[in-house]
């Protein structure tokens, strides 16, 4: 439990940059060398890596390397297990509005049902009336 | 479009800490005063604060003040946000592996063809064979 709170910990101190969203994003839609990541940004290399480590670090990017090439993919686990705690957490919160809804329809009900007592009094009356004029036996 | 990055740095970076993340759960099951919300914690009520006001500049928490008692609730907005995010990462993931999927089926369909090349050959010479037996004007 710890370990994936630090996780979660991790992977959100990890998304809570644009660069590394951006690359991120990138990743989604395949895999890319270092260099090609990099291209996009004004950035010397040794600050980009740095960005790659934090990544890699958070489980949401895997990395190889070949020859001279490092080729970047991205680990999709680390990502849903981050959108997990925002559907967890909407859950939490729509049960909620779901409870306050039912209150405020029992609310309504209760202030309708109050609004109209004259007439229960009135039926009530008429029954014990009618039970009253009925003959025994019949 | 800078502003939305820069607000999404700033929810990652609250959600980035556990104790941030139990203040937004709880805040998910309803609104609850500074002390309910310090109460499980064992903390200094000034770094607690610090955190409340972490979570409010990232716009993920609201707070009012009445008489002594501040109250917290809950601004689902900055949660809703940050989960589009990874829906949209989601999505380009998924599109991804639906173009890999395809690109996969077309292979087996290739290498299925391949693997039956005289049978196509036979084929193509009977339908010739028919055509050329078929009198015309039938």
């Amino acid at each position: 439990m710890a370990n994936q709170l630090s996780h979660l910990d991790q992977i959100f101190a990890a998304l809570a940059d644009p660069t590394r969203r951006a690359i991120v994003m990138r990743l989604c839609a395949g895999e890319a060398s270092v260099g090609e990541l990099a291209d996009p940004f004004d950035m010397a290399l040794p600050s980009f890596m740095k960005h790659i480590h934090v990544l890699e670090t958070s489980g949401l990017v895997l990395s190889e390397k070949s020859g001279r090439v490092r080729t970047c993919r991205l680990s999709p686990d680390a990502l849903l297990r981050a959108e997990d705690w925002f559907q967890q957490q909407r859950a939490i919160w729509e049960a909620r509005l779901d409870r306050f809804e039912a209150y405020v329809m029992k609310l309504k009900q209760e202030r309708a049902a109050a609004e109209r007592p004259s007439k229960k009094t009135e039926k009530k009356t008429d029954k014990k009336t009618d039970k009253t004029t009925k003959r025994k036996g019949s």
